[in-house]
Protein backbone atom coordinates (compact mmCIF):
# COMPACT_ATOMS: atom_id res chain seq x y z
CA UNK A 1 0.00 0.00 0.00
CA UNK A 2 2.57 2.44 0.96
CA UNK A 3 5.35 1.53 -2.35
CA UNK A 4 1.90 2.25 -4.16
CA UNK A 5 0.71 5.51 -2.79
CA UNK A 6 4.26 6.67 -3.16
CA UNK A 7 4.94 5.88 -6.62
CA UNK A 8 1.44 6.80 -7.78
CA UNK A 9 2.47 10.11 -6.43
CA UNK A 10 5.34 10.28 -7.93
CA UNK A 11 3.91 9.25 -11.33
CA UNK A 12 0.42 11.50 -11.37
CA UNK A 13 2.56 14.77 -10.55
CA UNK A 14 5.30 15.03 -13.19
CA UNK A 15 8.55 15.40 -10.59
CA UNK A 16 6.29 16.68 -8.20
CA UNK A 17 6.24 14.30 -5.07
CA UNK A 18 4.18 16.78 -2.97
CA UNK A 19 1.29 17.82 -4.71
CA UNK A 20 -1.14 15.32 -5.40
CA UNK A 21 -3.27 15.76 -8.95
CA UNK A 22 -5.99 16.48 -6.20
CA UNK A 23 -5.77 20.04 -5.29
CA UNK A 24 -8.40 20.47 -3.29
CA UNK A 25 -6.59 20.34 0.29
CA UNK A 26 -5.10 23.08 1.59
CA UNK A 27 -4.08 24.43 4.94
CA UNK A 28 -6.83 26.05 6.14
CA UNK A 29 -10.77 25.67 6.37
CA UNK A 30 -13.09 22.86 5.59
CA UNK A 31 -10.08 21.22 3.03
CA UNK A 32 -7.14 22.17 5.70
CA UNK A 33 -4.32 19.40 7.86
CA UNK A 34 -7.15 18.20 10.42
CA UNK A 35 -9.46 17.39 7.53
CA UNK A 36 -7.00 15.74 5.48
CA UNK A 37 -7.31 12.18 6.36
CA UNK A 38 -11.09 11.95 5.58
CA UNK A 39 -10.93 14.14 2.36
CA UNK A 40 -10.11 10.92 0.09
CA UNK A 41 -9.90 7.10 1.35
CA UNK A 42 -6.04 7.65 -0.51
CA UNK A 43 -5.33 9.86 2.81
CA UNK A 44 -5.90 7.82 5.60
CA UNK A 45 -2.13 8.00 6.34
CA UNK A 46 -2.65 11.53 7.02
CA UNK A 47 -4.08 9.97 10.53
CA UNK A 48 -1.19 8.08 11.25
CA UNK A 49 1.47 7.37 14.21
CA UNK A 50 4.63 8.60 12.20
CA UNK A 51 3.76 11.31 10.44
CA UNK A 52 5.66 15.08 9.46
CA UNK A 53 6.53 17.51 10.79
CA UNK A 54 7.57 16.85 13.98
CA UNK A 55 8.95 19.02 16.99
CA UNK A 56 12.83 17.57 16.82
CA UNK A 57 13.06 17.30 21.20
CA UNK A 58 14.13 14.37 23.21
CA UNK A 59 16.62 13.18 21.13
CA UNK A 60 18.80 10.23 21.50
CA UNK A 61 22.97 10.15 20.84
CA UNK A 62 23.15 8.04 17.62
CA UNK A 63 26.37 7.32 15.89
CA UNK A 64 24.88 9.16 12.35
CA UNK A 65 26.98 8.43 9.23
CA UNK A 66 27.42 11.65 7.19
CA UNK A 67 25.26 11.93 4.70
CA UNK A 68 27.18 12.31 1.22
CA UNK A 69 26.17 15.01 -1.04
CA UNK A 70 26.64 14.55 -4.67
CA UNK A 71 24.78 17.39 -5.86
CA UNK A 72 25.06 18.99 -9.58
CA UNK A 73 23.95 22.08 -11.31
CA UNK A 74 20.99 20.38 -12.31
CA UNK A 75 17.70 22.62 -11.30
CA UNK A 76 15.97 22.66 -14.28
CA UNK A 77 12.44 24.47 -13.87
CA UNK A 78 10.70 26.45 -11.23
CA UNK A 79 6.98 26.13 -10.52
CA UNK A 80 4.08 27.29 -8.29
CA UNK A 81 1.48 24.27 -7.89
CA UNK A 82 -0.42 26.17 -5.27
CA UNK A 83 0.39 24.52 -2.24
CA UNK A 84 4.59 25.54 -3.20
CA UNK A 85 7.42 27.06 -4.96
CA UNK A 86 9.66 24.11 -6.60
CA UNK A 87 12.26 24.00 -8.68
CA UNK A 88 12.88 20.52 -10.42
CA UNK A 89 15.92 18.84 -10.73
CA UNK A 90 17.17 16.44 -13.36
CA UNK A 91 19.31 13.70 -13.17
CA UNK A 92 22.43 13.08 -11.72
CA UNK A 93 22.19 14.79 -7.91
CA UNK A 94 21.97 12.74 -5.44
CA UNK A 95 22.32 11.72 -1.72
CA UNK A 96 24.51 8.47 -0.26
CA UNK A 97 22.45 7.31 3.26
CA UNK A 98 22.20 3.95 4.52
CA UNK A 99 24.25 2.63 1.76
CA UNK A 100 21.25 3.70 -0.70
CA UNK A 101 21.78 5.75 -3.30
CA UNK A 102 18.99 8.59 -3.47
CA UNK A 103 18.42 10.42 -6.32
CA UNK A 104 17.65 14.65 -5.97
CA UNK A 105 13.94 14.91 -7.60
CA UNK A 106 13.31 18.58 -6.15
CA UNK A 107 13.21 21.27 -3.77
CA UNK A 108 10.43 22.98 -2.27
CA UNK A 109 9.78 25.29 0.45
CA UNK A 110 7.68 25.77 3.35
CA UNK A 111 7.10 29.69 5.40
CA UNK A 112 7.39 29.33 8.37
CA UNK A 113 9.32 26.18 9.08
CA UNK A 114 7.12 22.88 9.22
CA UNK A 115 9.24 21.17 11.23
CA UNK A 116 10.26 23.00 15.03
CA UNK A 117 14.02 22.19 16.66
CA UNK A 118 13.80 22.33 20.21
CA UNK A 119 10.50 24.40 20.08
CA UNK A 120 11.74 26.83 17.54
CA UNK A 121 10.00 28.10 14.57
CA UNK A 122 12.38 29.03 11.92
CA UNK A 123 10.69 31.83 8.93
CA UNK A 124 11.26 29.47 5.90
CA UNK A 125 12.09 25.42 5.35
CA UNK A 126 13.14 24.30 2.45
CA UNK A 127 12.97 20.32 1.88
CA UNK A 128 15.40 18.76 -0.59
CA UNK A 129 13.62 15.58 -1.82
CA UNK A 130 15.28 12.45 -2.63
CA UNK A 131 13.95 8.52 -4.31
CA UNK A 132 15.46 5.62 -4.44
CA UNK A 133 15.53 3.15 -7.13
CA UNK A 134 12.08 1.91 -5.19
CA UNK A 135 10.71 5.28 -4.78
CA UNK A 136 11.72 5.58 -1.23
CA UNK A 137 11.69 8.67 -0.34
CA UNK A 138 14.33 10.78 1.68
CA UNK A 139 13.74 14.32 2.49
CA UNK A 140 16.94 16.99 3.80
CA UNK A 141 15.74 20.09 5.21
CA UNK A 142 17.33 23.05 6.15
CA UNK A 143 16.11 25.52 8.21
CA UNK A 144 16.48 29.29 7.25
CA UNK A 145 17.10 32.69 9.50
CA UNK A 146 16.67 35.72 8.75
CA UNK A 147 20.00 37.63 7.57
CA UNK A 148 21.89 38.58 4.29
CA UNK A 149 20.82 37.53 1.10
CA UNK A 150 20.74 33.89 -0.02
CA UNK A 151 22.35 34.21 -2.88
CA UNK A 152 20.72 30.98 -4.39
CA UNK A 153 17.61 31.70 -3.48
CA UNK A 154 18.44 35.29 -5.23
CA UNK A 155 19.03 33.05 -8.47
CA UNK A 156 15.92 31.05 -8.25
CA UNK A 157 13.42 33.66 -6.90
CA UNK A 158 14.48 35.92 -10.05
CA UNK A 159 12.21 33.84 -12.17
CA UNK A 160 9.18 33.84 -9.28
CA UNK A 161 6.27 31.99 -10.46
CA UNK A 162 3.67 34.36 -9.45
CA UNK A 163 0.63 32.52 -9.50
CA UNK A 164 -0.44 29.04 -9.07
CA UNK A 165 0.20 26.72 -12.35
CA UNK A 166 2.84 28.63 -13.22
CA UNK A 167 6.24 27.68 -14.20
CA UNK A 168 9.42 28.27 -15.89
CA UNK A 169 12.53 27.03 -17.43
CA UNK A 170 15.39 28.31 -15.27
CA UNK A 171 17.80 30.71 -17.46
CA UNK A 172 20.85 29.12 -15.50
CA UNK A 173 20.77 25.52 -13.78
CA UNK A 174 20.33 25.78 -10.12
CA UNK A 175 23.09 23.95 -8.07
CA UNK A 176 20.95 23.31 -4.43
CA UNK A 177 24.69 22.68 -3.26
CA UNK A 178 24.23 26.63 -2.57
CA UNK A 179 21.50 25.74 0.03
CA UNK A 180 23.59 23.50 1.96
CA UNK A 181 25.12 25.19 5.29
CA UNK A 182 29.00 24.11 5.81
CA UNK A 183 28.31 22.15 8.89
CA UNK A 184 26.17 18.72 7.41
CA UNK A 185 25.58 17.07 10.26
CA UNK A 186 21.67 16.11 11.10
CA UNK A 187 19.26 15.23 13.17
CA UNK A 188 17.13 12.07 11.56
CA UNK A 189 13.95 10.95 12.16
CA UNK A 190 11.25 8.78 10.58
CA UNK A 191 7.97 10.49 9.11
CA UNK A 192 6.20 10.64 6.17
CA UNK A 193 4.97 13.60 3.34
CA UNK A 194 4.10 16.59 4.67
CA UNK A 195 0.83 16.75 2.23
CA UNK A 196 -1.76 14.58 0.99
CA UNK A 197 -1.45 11.48 0.67
CA UNK A 198 1.03 11.76 3.79
CA UNK A 199 2.49 8.21 2.84
CA UNK A 200 4.81 7.07 5.29
CA UNK A 201 8.16 5.11 5.11
CA UNK A 202 10.05 8.59 4.72
CA UNK A 203 13.83 9.49 5.92
CA UNK A 204 13.98 12.61 6.93
CA UNK A 205 17.22 13.95 7.36
CA UNK A 206 17.14 17.86 9.10
CA UNK A 207 20.13 19.99 9.00
CA UNK A 208 21.37 21.39 12.17
CA UNK A 209 22.64 24.33 10.90
CA UNK A 210 21.03 27.22 9.57
CA UNK A 211 21.72 29.29 6.23
CA UNK A 212 20.51 32.85 5.64
CA UNK A 213 18.07 34.59 4.08
CA UNK A 214 17.07 38.19 3.66
CA UNK A 215 13.45 39.35 4.81
CA UNK A 216 12.54 40.31 1.43
CA UNK A 217 13.43 37.11 0.06
CA UNK A 218 11.09 35.41 2.72
CA UNK A 219 8.48 37.66 1.93
CA UNK A 220 8.68 37.48 -1.63
CA UNK A 221 7.76 33.77 -1.19
CA UNK A 222 5.11 34.50 0.80
CA UNK A 223 3.35 36.76 -1.49
CA UNK A 224 2.99 34.27 -4.00
CA UNK A 225 1.01 31.96 -1.92
CA UNK A 226 -2.48 32.51 -0.68
CA UNK A 227 -1.38 32.00 3.03
CA UNK A 228 1.01 30.25 5.20
CA UNK A 229 1.77 26.43 3.85
CA UNK A 230 2.64 24.53 7.23
CA UNK A 231 1.64 21.65 8.25
CA UNK A 232 0.76 21.60 12.00
CA UNK A 233 3.24 19.59 14.03
CA UNK A 234 2.40 15.82 14.21
CA UNK A 235 2.64 13.64 17.49
CA UNK A 236 5.93 12.15 17.70
CA UNK A 237 4.85 8.82 19.47
CA UNK A 238 6.91 6.01 19.96
CA UNK A 239 9.47 7.31 17.43
CA UNK A 240 13.16 8.93 18.24
CA UNK A 241 15.15 11.61 17.18
CA UNK A 242 18.31 10.85 16.90
CA UNK A 243 21.59 13.50 16.93
CA UNK B 1 -7.46 6.65 14.13
CA UNK B 2 -4.53 5.53 16.23
CA UNK B 3 -5.79 5.91 19.50
CA UNK B 4 -9.02 5.19 18.63
CA UNK B 5 -7.98 1.69 17.41
CA UNK B 6 -5.47 0.95 20.29
CA UNK B 7 -8.14 1.81 22.76
CA UNK B 8 -10.91 0.16 21.29
CA UNK B 9 -8.36 -2.76 21.19
CA UNK B 10 -7.70 -2.63 24.31
CA UNK B 11 -11.63 -2.15 25.46
CA UNK B 12 -13.06 -4.68 23.59
CA UNK B 13 -10.78 -7.59 24.56
CA UNK B 14 -11.15 -7.75 28.02
CA UNK B 15 -6.95 -7.12 28.78
CA UNK B 16 -5.98 -8.46 25.84
CA UNK B 17 -4.46 -6.11 23.22
CA UNK B 18 -3.27 -8.61 21.20
CA UNK B 19 -6.36 -10.57 19.89
CA UNK B 20 -9.21 -8.84 18.37
CA UNK B 21 -12.52 -9.66 19.24
CA UNK B 22 -12.98 -10.15 15.17
CA UNK B 23 -11.21 -13.99 15.17
CA UNK B 24 -11.72 -14.21 11.52
CA UNK B 25 -8.22 -13.51 10.71
CA UNK B 26 -5.23 -16.30 11.22
CA UNK B 27 -1.22 -17.34 10.02
CA UNK B 28 -2.71 -19.29 6.85
CA UNK B 29 -4.89 -19.61 3.90
CA UNK B 30 -7.33 -17.14 3.08
CA UNK B 31 -7.65 -15.12 6.61
CA UNK B 32 -3.64 -15.23 6.31
CA UNK B 33 -1.29 -12.38 7.40
CA UNK B 34 -0.44 -11.16 3.36
CA UNK B 35 -4.72 -10.75 3.89
CA UNK B 36 -4.97 -8.96 7.15
CA UNK B 37 -5.13 -5.14 5.74
CA UNK B 38 -7.92 -6.51 3.28
CA UNK B 39 -10.22 -8.07 5.74
CA UNK B 40 -11.39 -5.34 7.27
CA UNK B 41 -10.95 -1.39 7.16
CA UNK B 42 -10.10 -1.36 10.51
CA UNK B 43 -6.95 -3.59 9.40
CA UNK B 44 -5.54 -0.83 7.12
CA UNK B 45 -2.35 0.00 9.57
CA UNK B 46 -1.59 -4.11 8.42
CA UNK B 47 0.09 -2.57 5.39
CA UNK B 48 1.83 0.64 6.45
CA UNK B 49 5.60 1.14 6.54
CA UNK B 50 6.21 0.94 10.16
CA UNK B 51 4.94 -2.59 10.94
CA UNK B 52 6.33 -5.78 12.99
CA UNK B 53 8.38 -7.79 13.20
CA UNK B 54 11.41 -6.94 11.92
CA UNK B 55 15.03 -8.53 11.15
CA UNK B 56 16.98 -6.73 13.86
CA UNK B 57 19.97 -5.55 11.73
CA UNK B 58 21.69 -2.89 10.31
CA UNK B 59 21.86 -1.07 13.26
CA UNK B 60 23.07 2.34 14.35
CA UNK B 61 24.98 2.59 17.79
CA UNK B 62 22.82 4.80 20.08
CA UNK B 63 23.13 5.62 23.71
CA UNK B 64 19.90 3.99 25.15
CA UNK B 65 19.45 4.64 28.92
CA UNK B 66 18.40 1.42 30.62
CA UNK B 67 15.02 -0.05 30.92
CA UNK B 68 13.81 0.48 34.42
CA UNK B 69 11.93 -2.82 35.15
CA UNK B 70 9.34 -2.33 38.56
CA UNK B 71 7.63 -5.81 38.32
CA UNK B 72 5.57 -8.09 40.71
CA UNK B 73 4.14 -10.88 40.76
CA UNK B 74 0.82 -9.90 39.16
CA UNK B 75 -0.08 -12.87 36.78
CA UNK B 76 -3.64 -13.37 37.97
CA UNK B 77 -5.15 -15.64 34.50
CA UNK B 78 -3.93 -17.73 31.25
CA UNK B 79 -6.08 -17.69 28.61
CA UNK B 80 -5.43 -19.18 25.11
CA UNK B 81 -7.37 -16.92 22.43
CA UNK B 82 -7.05 -18.75 19.73
CA UNK B 83 -3.60 -16.88 18.49
CA UNK B 84 -1.69 -17.17 21.36
CA UNK B 85 -1.38 -18.22 25.30
CA UNK B 86 -1.48 -15.20 27.36
CA UNK B 87 -1.00 -14.19 30.93
CA UNK B 88 -3.25 -11.37 32.10
CA UNK B 89 -1.33 -8.85 34.39
CA UNK B 90 -2.83 -7.02 37.09
CA UNK B 91 -1.71 -3.35 37.94
CA UNK B 92 0.77 -2.81 39.94
CA UNK B 93 3.72 -3.68 37.46
CA UNK B 94 5.54 -1.35 35.24
CA UNK B 95 8.08 -0.23 33.30
CA UNK B 96 9.65 3.10 32.74
CA UNK B 97 11.01 4.32 28.88
CA UNK B 98 11.42 7.88 28.30
CA UNK B 99 10.96 9.40 31.53
CA UNK B 100 6.88 7.54 31.09
CA UNK B 101 5.56 5.03 32.97
CA UNK B 102 4.23 1.91 31.54
CA UNK B 103 1.88 -0.16 32.89
CA UNK B 104 2.54 -4.43 32.34
CA UNK B 105 -0.80 -5.51 31.05
CA UNK B 106 -0.07 -9.10 29.79
CA UNK B 107 2.76 -11.03 28.35
CA UNK B 108 2.29 -13.62 25.61
CA UNK B 109 4.63 -15.90 23.03
CA UNK B 110 4.63 -16.55 19.52
CA UNK B 111 6.41 -19.59 17.90
CA UNK B 112 8.78 -19.31 16.32
CA UNK B 113 9.90 -16.13 17.32
CA UNK B 114 8.40 -13.11 15.36
CA UNK B 115 11.32 -10.80 15.52
CA UNK B 116 14.64 -12.01 14.34
CA UNK B 117 17.88 -10.57 15.33
CA UNK B 118 20.87 -10.11 12.75
CA UNK B 119 18.72 -12.97 10.21
CA UNK B 120 18.19 -15.31 13.19
CA UNK B 121 15.07 -16.64 14.36
CA UNK B 122 14.48 -18.39 17.46
CA UNK B 123 12.14 -21.05 18.78
CA UNK B 124 10.23 -18.90 21.39
CA UNK B 125 9.43 -15.08 22.21
CA UNK B 126 7.77 -13.72 24.94
CA UNK B 127 5.98 -10.55 24.45
CA UNK B 128 5.55 -8.43 27.48
CA UNK B 129 2.80 -5.84 26.44
CA UNK B 130 2.86 -2.12 28.21
CA UNK B 131 0.01 0.70 27.88
CA UNK B 132 0.41 4.26 29.18
CA UNK B 133 -1.53 6.49 30.38
CA UNK B 134 -2.47 7.36 27.10
CA UNK B 135 -3.01 3.82 25.85
CA UNK B 136 0.50 4.47 23.89
CA UNK B 137 1.53 0.55 24.05
CA UNK B 138 5.47 -0.84 24.65
CA UNK B 139 6.56 -3.76 23.83
CA UNK B 140 9.79 -5.91 25.39
CA UNK B 141 10.43 -9.26 23.84
CA UNK B 142 12.20 -11.85 24.82
CA UNK B 143 14.43 -14.47 23.04
CA UNK B 144 14.19 -17.85 24.35
CA UNK B 145 16.72 -20.52 23.62
CA UNK B 146 16.52 -24.30 24.09
CA UNK B 147 18.10 -25.64 27.08
CA UNK B 148 17.01 -26.24 30.35
CA UNK B 149 13.80 -25.98 31.94
CA UNK B 150 12.79 -22.43 32.46
CA UNK B 151 11.15 -22.42 35.73
CA UNK B 152 8.62 -19.33 35.26
CA UNK B 153 7.34 -20.92 32.39
CA UNK B 154 6.71 -24.77 33.79
CA UNK B 155 4.49 -22.51 36.41
CA UNK B 156 2.44 -20.97 33.90
CA UNK B 157 2.30 -24.02 31.54
CA UNK B 158 1.67 -26.54 34.74
CA UNK B 159 -2.36 -24.68 34.06
CA UNK B 160 -1.85 -24.57 30.31
CA UNK B 161 -5.10 -23.56 28.59
CA UNK B 162 -5.58 -26.31 25.99
CA UNK B 163 -8.08 -25.31 23.99
CA UNK B 164 -9.35 -21.68 22.31
CA UNK B 165 -11.53 -20.19 24.69
CA UNK B 166 -9.89 -21.69 27.89
CA UNK B 167 -9.24 -19.56 30.80
CA UNK B 168 -7.79 -20.08 34.29
CA UNK B 169 -7.02 -18.33 37.23
CA UNK B 170 -3.23 -19.09 38.07
CA UNK B 171 -2.84 -20.96 41.27
CA UNK B 172 0.05 -18.81 41.92
CA UNK B 173 0.78 -15.20 40.80
CA UNK B 174 3.13 -15.26 37.80
CA UNK B 175 5.95 -13.32 38.56
CA UNK B 176 7.14 -12.10 34.85
CA UNK B 177 10.15 -10.71 36.09
CA UNK B 178 11.71 -14.67 36.36
CA UNK B 179 11.34 -14.04 32.32
CA UNK B 180 14.02 -12.12 32.13
CA UNK B 181 17.64 -12.23 31.28
CA UNK B 182 20.58 -11.14 33.49
CA UNK B 183 21.38 -8.75 31.14
CA UNK B 184 18.96 -6.30 30.37
CA UNK B 185 20.81 -4.16 27.35
CA UNK B 186 18.37 -4.31 24.49
CA UNK B 187 17.59 -3.14 21.00
CA UNK B 188 14.77 -0.77 19.96
CA UNK B 189 13.03 0.12 17.52
CA UNK B 190 9.70 1.85 16.10
CA UNK B 191 6.69 -0.38 15.44
CA UNK B 192 3.26 -2.14 15.71
CA UNK B 193 0.90 -4.52 17.17
CA UNK B 194 2.06 -7.83 14.99
CA UNK B 195 -1.82 -8.93 15.21
CA UNK B 196 -4.60 -7.06 13.42
CA UNK B 197 -5.35 -4.23 13.56
CA UNK B 198 -1.58 -3.90 13.40
CA UNK B 199 -1.73 -0.57 15.06
CA UNK B 200 1.49 1.63 14.65
CA UNK B 201 3.16 3.51 16.98
CA UNK B 202 4.14 0.68 19.53
CA UNK B 203 8.29 1.19 21.11
CA UNK B 204 9.60 -1.97 20.53
CA UNK B 205 12.49 -2.85 23.16
CA UNK B 206 13.80 -6.34 22.35
CA UNK B 207 16.17 -7.60 24.87
CA UNK B 208 19.35 -8.96 23.47
CA UNK B 209 20.07 -11.73 25.60
CA UNK B 210 18.24 -14.75 25.29
CA UNK B 211 16.41 -17.22 28.03
CA UNK B 212 16.20 -20.52 28.31
CA UNK B 213 13.31 -22.86 27.80
CA UNK B 214 12.81 -26.64 27.33
CA UNK B 215 12.27 -28.48 23.94
CA UNK B 216 9.23 -30.04 25.61
CA UNK B 217 8.08 -26.60 26.83
CA UNK B 218 7.96 -24.84 23.32
CA UNK B 219 6.81 -28.30 22.62
CA UNK B 220 3.39 -27.84 25.15
CA UNK B 221 2.78 -24.35 23.63
CA UNK B 222 2.60 -24.97 19.88
CA UNK B 223 0.62 -27.89 20.96
CA UNK B 224 -2.32 -26.13 21.70
CA UNK B 225 -2.14 -24.09 18.80
CA UNK B 226 -3.39 -24.66 15.71
CA UNK B 227 -0.07 -23.81 13.89
CA UNK B 228 2.63 -21.65 13.86
CA UNK B 229 1.82 -17.73 15.08
CA UNK B 230 4.49 -15.84 14.16
CA UNK B 231 3.78 -12.78 11.55
CA UNK B 232 6.37 -13.00 8.69
CA UNK B 233 8.94 -10.02 9.12
CA UNK B 234 7.88 -6.57 7.39
CA UNK B 235 10.07 -4.60 5.83
CA UNK B 236 11.71 -1.89 8.11
CA UNK B 237 11.47 1.05 5.40
CA UNK B 238 12.83 4.16 6.71
CA UNK B 239 13.34 2.96 10.10
CA UNK B 240 16.17 2.80 12.13
CA UNK B 241 17.07 -0.56 14.49
CA UNK B 242 19.15 1.39 17.65
CA UNK B 243 21.33 -0.74 19.65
Amino acid sequence: MKKSLLLSCLLVTSGSVLASADAHWGYAGEHGPEHWAQLTPENHACSGANQSPVNLTGFIEADLTPIEFNYQAGGTEILNNGHTVQVNYKKGSSINIDGQQFELLQAHFHAPSENHIKGKSYPLEAHLVHADKDSNLAVVAVMFEVAQENATLASAWAQMPEHAGDKYQLNTLLNIDGLLPENRDYYRFNGSLTTPPCSEGVRWLVLKESVAVSAAQVKAFENVLTGPNNRPIQATNSRVILK
